[in-house]
């Protein structure tokens, strides 16, 4: 396709919506995106407040951005919570307030002016990843992102693998240590309350309150620690980043080799905040301890654990991905 | 169907190998069991031998049963291994011999003279129960085996979730004490090494050694302390007994309640000798662990655990719902 006619070429709309964060962009079916926006996500709000400044900013963008709105295909949209992507009800969200089984996808619709699909954040990483990133050609994928919190989405032949209620992929909340850390789920020693980014920081805090010798202090420079400290500790040779990183990757390890065993994909890729800051840090040391977890029959030659590529794009691609899925543009 | 015309339908042929008993028979298009023989399964043969006798013993089986080889539609083959079920090719086989990469779908087609499939035994149950037990209607369906082994088939809108290399649902070797005991597989603390007959029994000579006070030596009688003998002594009020019923109901509840969180299954059934001979000791216990390790969001009222219901039927009926589904005869 020459860049002529690309310019009139369909594209998709799309949102990506993160704990505080909204990105929106449009992306023609190459995945090419052709324009983005970052912007806050008001807390508390109401979903008809939500929808209508996501149309007035989409709309505002297209405009600016030469984006030629009779061209956009439908929407994507990628939202934390528990939501039936059929019917387009948004059950409950944890990031969007406290509104409960909201017909999102029937608001995103009449309030952005053209189809629209929704899908769990997770998932529409995962999609965005195996559509032009760790995932390509994989028929077996899980994409786990390790920030704030710990999810996955999980592709079986480019399928969300959604379970009964669509709440499958939720790796962050199985079982690593049975006697392990209290999580915000009640459970105790889930690789989320051991190993995303409030648990490495608190473990960084304890060691800092018990006395030990570390520069993390320092390198946080009066501000809050965060995973990134601990791990700029642990390149630095600091003795207490490397063993809270040690632990880190022990667990990931076990979360990772629990979900090869159980799932047998044939990628697994690392993305979030705290896997892509971590980067080849965590990456071999990750592989190390998949490796011991893992029975013999696990081919871990080539069952490939990766680093996602697309960063913080994933979930925006992603959104795209939906519309052309869904809307039959699929295969160009 | 009158009996008359069932007489002249056409049945499947099916065999489910076990770890040291090989079950056939032949069902029927409703899963009706026509006739069914038990025999040992001799060590260490080659896959002719293994093939030859059981086309010997069907073709006999049939003979005795009244029932019309011209109307046998077709061989299902269930047994451990590592297999592609498409080519049919058997890589390797823990309990049939040293052999390789035996193609093994082709020789039993040539050697019974019937169209064959082949798949895992552990999936094999769970197609069974999904057909005719605990599993009917459920679009995600996880079905766990619990006897000298733990082993799992997973269910996706009836077929099997295999995984790239056909390895998936092998929840006995998912860890679930990273510090646990080591296992056959060469990890330490997973889910086999802990919960599976063997682990039990050693659980219980362990607190014998040690000079508790138990009557399980008393009800061994003798004999090898089993699974089943301590759960007789859980039952009966040993203290013993029921230490070791309520680790393995821990062990087996973060197994259900990580495959709950990851897969999200409407039903899991556990089946097997051990799980079966625990029956309802077993059963509300586990529900109970699986509600104190899952978050909020699994709907446990109405995510259904279970016992299997088909006991020794399941592998057997599995085989031939692999003839009924790949020669689209699945819908009379």
């Amino acid at each position: 396709m020459g860049a002529e006619s690309a310019r009139f070429a369909r594209c998709a709309a799309c949102c990506d919506v993160g704990g505080t964060k909204v990105l929106i962009g449009f992306v023609d079916r190459l995945g090419n995106v052709l324009a983005r926006e970052r912007y806050l996500l008001g807390a508390g709000r109401e979903p008809e407040d939500i929808v209508g400044e996501l149309a007035a900013r989409l709309h505002a963008l297209a405009d600016r951005s030469s984006v030629d709105w009779n061209r956009v295909a439908g929407l994507g949209y990628g939202t934390a919570g528990m939501m039936d992507v059929e019917s387009g009800v948004i059950f409950a969200s944890p990031t969007q307030g406290a509104w409960r089984d909201v017909p999102f996808r029937a608001l995103l619709r009449d309030a952005v002016g053209v189809p629209a699909w929704i899908e769990m954040d997770a998932n529409a990483a995962a999609l965005g990843e195996a559509w032009l990133g760790a995932g390509v050609g994989a028929d077996y994928f899980v994409h786990i992102i390790v920030g704030t919190g710990i999810g996955s989405g999980i592709l079986v032949r480019g399928e969300v693998l959604r379970g009964w209620r669509g709440t499958a992929g939720e790796i962050g909340h199985t079982t690593i240590e049975p006697d392990g850390p209290l999580c915000n789920c009640g459970n105790y020693g889930c690789l989320e309350a051991l190993a995303a980014g409030p648990a490495i920081a608190l473990r960084a805090q304890a060691a800092i309150q018990q006395g030990r010798r570390t520069s993390i202090t320092e390198l946080a420079d009066g501000g809050a620690i965060s995973a990134e400290t601990v791990f700029r500790a642990a390149r630095a040779g600091d003795q207490v980043g490397r063993d809270i990183l040690d632990k880190v990757v022990e667990y990931l390890g076990i979360g990772l080799a629990n979900a090869i065993t159980l799932l047998n994909p044939q990628v697994v890729a690392l993305g979030g905040g705290v896997a892509l800051g971590g980067g080849d840090l965590l990456l071999e040391p990750v592989r190390r301890a998949v490796a011991r977890r893992c029975g013999s029959w696990i081919d871990l030659e080539r069952t490939r654990i990766v680093l996602s590529t697309l960063g913080e794009d994933a979930g925006l691609l992603g959104a795209a991905r939906l519309v052309w899925k869904s809307s039959g543009d699929e295969n160009l």
